[in-house]
């Protein structure tokens, strides 16, 4: 067992090195770290816990989940599948993307506080490239992503304890110039860690939701043809790189999508609620800051930096996200309509797309809003 | 009544899909709301309610009000007239803006929770094209968007709870393209909403304030002549509307304007107060994130997303105010002397204009800071 | 005394005066301020205060201090001399830079609430601009900028009373287009202002760290000649100035730096820890917005605004970090390995050079994160 994790143990340093020194041009960092091994005692212990696994689904759906934890913390096993696809992001707009399960962004994972997320992350010969996936929710080794390198073809098991609760990013991060270019390419998704007792408002009472939805924005930099105006398409993410490094330069997304795609969430996929019923808005972003807005609604709990330690916010207008970071805010449905989910930087919203839809049903109030008059000549 | 309910019920209906369908492009939202009305014996009460009118003036100046509400819940009346104009956003710089009241922001408008926001809104004929008003202060139908479309020579009346404390922008949202291009034209300003028993410090304690100014940040997008390098001049909205959105694409202000005009709180018009003098600065963004810093001053409280529920937070050199958001800030002044209050991206601040001074009267305080050597030859 | 204290307070008034009037282009602000100078019977009490000299020293480091103050507020007297000089912040990329004592950031200044700042601030004869100080942390006189203009040649001295807990950016603010282009060019760094008791946690108990890294982030805006496609070099501010201010108004930098150079803080000059030592990381940004993520950690806590008067925020995946602001986050490490210390803005971190590393020693444990299966063929 010590040889083993021995072996481990510099299987990891020989993967965080890599990674590290490749993070940065010209980076020679050392890890000057010692070859001892802590929790081989309680490892006895996580083999002793309950294993249940957990079926992922595509966004903006959530797994099934209980909100309240049941019984002692458990390892929740889950499968995910790199897929490197071409997405048509708008109409006659493609990019060469990447992404987790096939999604952007991927599957949002769900457990408690406590317990452990035992991934088998899979990346298929199909794919051309080398991925591995960094975990804001777990700790060391690069969030796993120094254990998790994967050619096409192979596939590995990481696992870690949900430590603290929240919902965080995961995200691709294969080393160097490959960071941001995977990231930018679709490849990043959320994992959801629930307080063992359930969600607390701001005077720490319970409160649940009827709904929850998960909404990934994404900045996309899709080169466009000198020549005819056009956005350019590729036959991979390799052709495509040297022209998309050039419009990441700029820091400006050609287009910013909600669920990898613009009008994913709209229309008839745009999201339900009910007047009365509670929504958890769970919003990620893993590389620009984004600033979300609910027309005609609120924040009715906006949780700091998306962690259910903090004491939630209340009655917001407008909330941040920060690039590699997801949110999480709550709202009671009062009147029935159309709402419009926005990144409230309306040109993102409108021009870039960075916009949904929550479509409500139910009573409405007049003593909440009326039209008192209706659009008529001037008097 | 009930008819009359319906009628009304469904024209926001028709209002909301108009506006939601165009919201994304392509979108195609369906409500599937029912017809039943909530609140309509509740439409006695407010219409028992007393009845005030509050007159708008123009900012950074505050209507006159309370800071603790007196008596019951009233029903607040105001009219705002939209103005297309242009505006001088610099000397020789001109944009074609559209304005609530004819100034860039819009009036605040002051009332207290539980009160009713009543407002006339009017597009003279004189204006060339369809406007509303989106209040993130209030809840449902899109902010009252989706219920106040007017055309030009129309006029609407929408009433609605405010029904949270804190300060919350308003902006036009007429629908698609018009979303981001009104807004970026100007067509925006903010509604405070106080507590009925004031506001409150960290501690909970009561604080009042001697002053309150409202400051609105603006980004404005002007093309650039490329032969001559000079801002174009446009005779229309209208005309102005393609080359402004390709300038939008970029997400780059080519100017940025604390009242609607570089300089136009500078100077003699810059705010003013007193040493000992408690200053609440609200400061709003309808599109664009902003930090604000007062350069020799401090946010002594700071209230999150502007939201007067959350406990402000203290001794903030700068803060947050994101686009789509309004802030408050308090400060008691301690030292005479100019004060920039700035957009702290100095770039923006200084070459863009996102600037104003504070002149404060009153007593140096050597025992906060003294010069003990005045700038002299190098010992 | 009277007279003495009379000709220094009109000195202040001019410099205010101006600053503020070359603050904005066309600015005539006016200062209205009576000439009563308070604080006269203090001034003998400072006179009676503890004098202590403090060394700075080069970031990432912070100068030999106290974390919990002992026996009375004192007057901690610095020296910091202005040196403007070429910096090289990649290799074969040259910036004029600016700089406080000679390196970007400017040394961290660390005292506690209630001491006095006693800096004396020397432009050497062999610079070629003027320049001052302008301090968040201070009240007053626009920071202290008003008081502090010194000429190549000049020196002069700044007090001012620490009154507020947190961590404060100062900066050079010359007047009119040099506060951008002198903060451009690197001229800022940060004051440290600890409670007298010391750093509390989310539950007001005591928390220590047992070290404490300023990293200081600064975007920089390099020309580039459009013929050979590289960034050009100048042989002075003054040479540079024109081509940089162009790049400036496009609001993005071509390069991003922790601490002065991309890669200064990896390899063999990571920041150190170990496992279960706790770390403060002190984060400033004087111009741009930024948001910090430790790969692999977290913010075990994170202050509000850096200021230690409010609660901290726990469990943060990402933190901002406003541009005009500096930051405090603490993390206790649990695992060793190498963690890289970003702006998760990943295109910033990776291709603008935003990133740093901590090496941390110390045991692996496994109940936090094991490697169940390393890289294998998909099974």
């Amino acid at each position: 067992m010590k040889k083993l994790i021995n072996i481990k143990r510099r299987d990891f340093l020989l993967s965080s090195l890599a990674v590290a020194s490749t993070a940065l041009i010209n980076s020679s960092a050392s890890a000057k770290a010692t070859n001892k091994i802590k929790g081989a005692e309680t490892e006895s212990r996580i083999q002793d816990l309950e294993r249940v696994k957990q079926t992922l689904v595509n966004p903006p759906f959530l797994p099934t989940h209980d909100q309240i934890a049941k019984g002692a913390p458990k390892v929740v096993q889950m499968t995910m599948t790199i897929e490197e696809k071409e997405i048509e992001v708008k109409p006659d707009v493609f990019v060469q993307a990447m992404t987790f399960n096939g999604t952007n962004p991927g599957p949002m994972i769900v457990v408690h506080q406590h317990d452990y997320v035992e991934l088998t992350l899979k990346n298929p010969s199909s794919n051309t490239l080398t991925h591995n996936i960094d975990f804001h929710g777990s700790t060391g080794a690069l969030g796993g992503g120094g254990l998790t390198h994967v050619a096409p073809g192979q596939q590995t098991i990481l696992r870690f304890k949900a430590d603290r609760p929240g919902v965080f990013v995961y995200h691709c991060a294969p080393g160097g110039i490959m960071i941001p270019y995977h990231v930018v390419a679709g490849m990043y998704g959320a994992l959801l860690v629930l307080p063992r007792d359930g969600l607390k408002d701001n005077y720490g009472q319970p409160v649940k939701y009827d709904k929850a939805y998960y909404i990934g924005e994404q900045g996309w930099y899709i080169p466009k043809d000198v020549q005819t105006g056009k956005y350019k398409r590729y036959s991979s993410s390799v052709e495509a790189m040297g022209d998309t490094l050039k419009v990441m330069e700029g820091l400006t997304p050609t287009h910013i999508t909600f669920n990898g795609k613009v009008d994913a969430l709209t229309g008839n996929n745009a999201m339900q609620a009910k007047v009365g019923e509670t929504v958890l808005f769970l919003h990620s972003q893993a590389n620009e800051d984004t600033r979300i807005h609910l027309i005609g609604g609120h924040g009715d709990l906006v949780w700091p930096g998306g962690s259910f330690s903090n004491t939630p916010t209340v009655d917001r207008e407008t909330w941040s996200v920060l690039g590699g970071e997801a949110g999480a805010a709550m709202y009671t449905f009062k009147q029935p309509g159309i709402y419009a989910y926005v990144n409230h930087n309306l040109i993102e919203a409108i021009m870039k797309g960075a916009a949904a839809h929550v479509s409500v049903e139910g009573d409405w109030n007049n003593s909440l809003m009326e039209q008192v008059q209706k659009p008529s000549p001037i008097t």
